[in-house]
């Protein structure tokens, strides 16, 4: 994968920046002949969506998706599929004094160095809003995986407070606006967040990502690994400073008798694990089991704090960045990582079949 | 990147079984004109060669490497580098009894449920012995780097138990056989690892990699982010569970204003980072810090303790591995997580000077 | 390079049908810091745009094209570039009655068996309309390349009937709606293409398209050599059917001393050759003479003659096409020939200065 | 596909200089349970091995090959399979001259422009010793696409000296040293090149290959098509200066009712073409008629007639090319075409069935 293009088969490119007149992707090697129009894609850009509540940008972007190529008659025809989003609700000027200072902990110096030049409003192409995009490119890797597979996400720490695994109810996520699972800790980071926000400050939080229903045999050992591909499709997330698959970091500290996933054979012939600490990953390759992925998202360095920083001409200045930010740019990232999960399985279940036709469609031995 | 090649310009793929007649790699897209001979890779190679002490696989491999191809007259020709390690010590009888059964925790059930034939003779392709070219590879890469450029790893934890930040001694990983910079830590793990070895047990491990005198500029946004591919290169190592970059996972406990690293300038023009938060790495480029990564690595899951397992005729049965295995896997993935920074950072060195040229080599901001 | 993208680091994604709300492709991976707007675009869309003359489709199309991305105040950024072009006279119903039959010698056929669903209207995306975007794209990789290299094309022979090389004269390519270099020959082109239109026939035609001021060492043997990269360019170019570079099939007469093109020193250390048959290429590899290639154009099969078909019914019939065709497609390939020289030039020069950015920019050989 | 790499889901990377210890290649991606053995590759290798007859290079190379990994008990694994071969028969001496000479219509030059270093014993990398990995992955190619597609290449042309297509006769091209499918061309092409041979001159040659029994629907617009991906693999074997696909550059001449391949219904539902000037491909997508493709190989500039040329000091030279060299290399390269036709046909097939799983293997259009 290379610049602005993620997947092998199933390739998504995306283009625009923050302030620019549009932003949009182009989604390549999708299968023929799957039915799609706006609405499949235009809910999950509603749950991305700024402006939703006190806890995410003010800025007010209606993301109507179109479809500009790549379907006939309402069914994908295997040609590139061009999906845009027109930008509405730019102010630039909010942003002319980080045009020439480097926010602390942004990306603006690194593009600086690297490419001399930059749209600096907004952060330009910097800017998570480039992940709309992910998430409107992964309503239709969704639907290449078929309503087999349920990729779900949620909120699993803000500010180091972490929701509790007996309390998770998957349907709680919908009902606050942090996708947290557990109701208690919603309430929790509620009251934290908003003192986090009028203080002008930010905080972090941890994404776990779950996909259930994916076929054994994905992944392409050994440089396409699916966790290795996962990893890469989660750090590359903005803001992300960590990614684990199922025990993690955790498992460093087990022994080799805890960590091992036992295995007894379900009376329909199916392998059943005894539990799932591989995250449902063994060599690079899904085993059947839910896939189980958790990534880190830093505090947004875009806070009101002043910081000490330097401008393009090398003097040392401060900045402080007004604009309009999420005090948490992990609640968003739920859907951004969702996303990523999908666009990743669609792609290796191309590559599998491509190379494995005859390969089982679910863990089961046949006894012979 | 796919299959069993890495990288983009600097591409290295590799091939081979842990006990067929020989592993090997093709590194391809090397820059010509490099003093190149088997001298240099040799010693990489050493450092991570099973049998240098009880804590690692018993097995006995020479690991002398040969250079078939693309050197000529001791310089790079920019031709395919291929490289050659015969393998010796192959007791495949070992491996009888897991030839039918499926080791809980290891890559035998995802490969038959993927191809449907594995060569299970000591993990077959999905061996850590396969690791031995990623070093190989990534001493070219190191040449490619050049000498400014210094990549250092060590064990930072092993099952659970940290080294001290302020113990730290680089010169101390050559004097114990976990690269540990901690003397103390050493010492205890030593006593720890000896009864996890003769318990038949395991233990995981957290390796650190640091690679110093990176120029800023490299990575390539969005898809292709500095750290989104190191997250993939080592996630992609044997046993792997986790990887984080700089403050990781810890960043999601920080707020805003802890976590920026704010900048000031050196008398000399360039920027000077107040601390390193951030790994290295802003946007997914690089800023001219070190780059600061860390992995988890889980518990080899060959062990002498019996655990509930299937076959490959659909019964349950127990395994018991015995073969000749590393008490803690983590150990010998220090060098092999040193090769992966190494072969990221010189494909990206490629990649960065093909589009932007005239980028500066260090993170100097011109005052006019 | 696969499925809508070409190029390796010089990368343009093309989208859109023929009949579809717009066309428009993404150019990632261009460098930094290019001045750039839509009007150093327009004139080669321009001279490719239908309309102009009764010899091409008269489809009136503006074809004006519009930047939406990776330009900041007039200079490129290194971040993807997108382009969009709407289509405005799209007469759909022209083609209700090709929705059902096949047209031989035409993509009909292979989209449905492949696919299974097509965009029939004016060809969907198997469409010369697609051709539009390679020449934007063109048009910015001319940019890459810089003033130093020269990129024109010629229609040398149409309906069998070829130019003088005597009478070659470059500007006179500007004078005639052929693009044709020999005045003479232009004159009877045009009486016999009006013949053919009146007939409802169409004829073959044969471009070459010359580079000049191409630095030596582009190419990267063994499977990306310069020749074989250009040699798909210009095959994948909708109707073509043979490629070939300097003396091309002639070579296969010619005996080994008469096409070895001699060598002799410049005063001012520059090879200097006697002539050109390899057409500026050896080994895969450019020479710094002018590259030269050439492809041959079919008829196009979209003829007033009724021809025996097959609908996707699987019965027998005929088809007539009436839409807007042209005559002779190979008059507008040639600003699209000359877009597919400057792709691969500047996809092989970025390649090129990756791995070796010490080469020489011209053929000089250094006394000592 | 870059550099020495070939393919994107069936993919051949090839390594080795003409006078190194060995030349070897690795295959990935190879579907799992295919039943290989060097057998199934020796005979193809032998077709293409020097010293055979008079008319190819004295050169005596057993070029015996081993499988070194991929492979177990029988059947591919779906893991990388390394092939090499040694060089037994290097005389290096005989190269001494052209060590600092550049041979007129050799890759000399270009290697030393583009990298500064070469090996120039026996043309090292630039050799057609390397099509021998070609010859010996497309043994395994085939075995992929599986016993009802049947690739076979003839030499067509000698020195300008065309076989008759009414005398055509497969059987023939095992009887002579040409691969000539024409009894009477192949007696008089004996007589032509002794004579070139005895006067230290050399012949070009034009080959054709046909691939029959290819599945419609393979191909993947639009930078992926299989005529482009074809021009591609033809034009990167050595000494290759044009491809054609079907009726070719005559095409060119033809008016639209000529050129268009007219269709007919076959009582079982299968479309039936009326001629094949298409040469099988329409669009860039596979119609499931026979393919058709020929290629002009130039005539080889390793003769003994001297020729003007320069040294790498810059000084003005003479060169004449002694060595051991094919007086027509074109014979070789039928074997060549043929494992090109192979591996590009296998690569699309992946990457057909990754897309289109449920497109129908032949061209047969249900009634309905």
């Amino acid at each position: 994968m290379s610049h602005n293009t993620h997947g092998h088969l199933f390739r998504v490119t995306t283009w625009g920046e923050s302030h620019g007149p549009a932003i949009g992707c182009v989604v390549d090697g999708c299968p023929p002949g799957i039915p799609l129009s706006e609405a499949d894609i235009q809910p999950f850009l509603d749950r991305r969506r700024p402006g939703q509540s006190r806890f995410t940008t003010q800025r007010q972007e209606a993301d109507l998706v179109r479809i500009l190529s790549g379907v006939f008659e309402g069914l994908t025809t295997g040609t590139p599929i061009a999906l845009l989003i027109e930008n509405t609700d730019q102010r630039s000027k909010d942003y002319a004094e980080i045009a020439e200072r480097f926010r602390p902990g942004h990306a603006d110096l690194t593009y600086h160095l690297k490419y001399g030049v930059r749209d600096h409003r907004g952060g330009g192409r910097s800017s998570a809003r480039e992940t709309a995009m992910r998430v409107a490119a992964g309503a239709i890797a969704r639907k290449v995986l078929g309503s087999g597979v349920i990729i779900r996400g949620a909120l699993v720490a803000m500010g180091g407070d972490w929701v509790s695994r007996e309390a998770w109810d998957w349907a709680e996520t919908d009902r606050n606006p942090f996708f947290c699972p557990d109701a208690a800790a919603a309430a929790r980071w509620e009251a934290r967040l908003a003192a986090a926000r009028k203080a002008g400050s930010s905080l972090g939080a941890v994404i776990e990502v779950v996909a259930e229903g994916v076929p054994p045999g994905l992944g392409a050992p050994i440089y396409g690994k699916l966790d290795a591909d996962l990893a890469a499709a989660f750090m590359g997330i903005n803001a992300v400073k960590g990614v684990e698959i199922g025990e993690g970091f955790a498992a460093a500290g087990l022994s080799g008798e805890e960590n091992a996933d036992e295995m007894r054979m379900d009376p329909d012939g199916r392998v059943r694990f005894l539990s799932n600490r591989a995250g449902g990953i063994l060599g690079g390759i899904s085993t059947g089991q839910p896939i189980v992925a958790r990534f880190a998202v830093k505090p947004t360095s875009s806070i009101l704090s002043p910081r000490r920083s330097v401008d393009r001409h090398g003097q040392e200045t401060e900045v402080v960045t007004k604009g309009r930010h999420d005090p948490c740019v992990g609640i968003r990232a739920v859907p951004v990582g969702e996303a990523m999960m999908a666009l990743v399985l669609a792609d290796h279940l191309l590559r599998h079949r491509a190379q494995c036709p005859d390969a089982p469609a679910i863990a089961r031995l046949p006894r012979n």
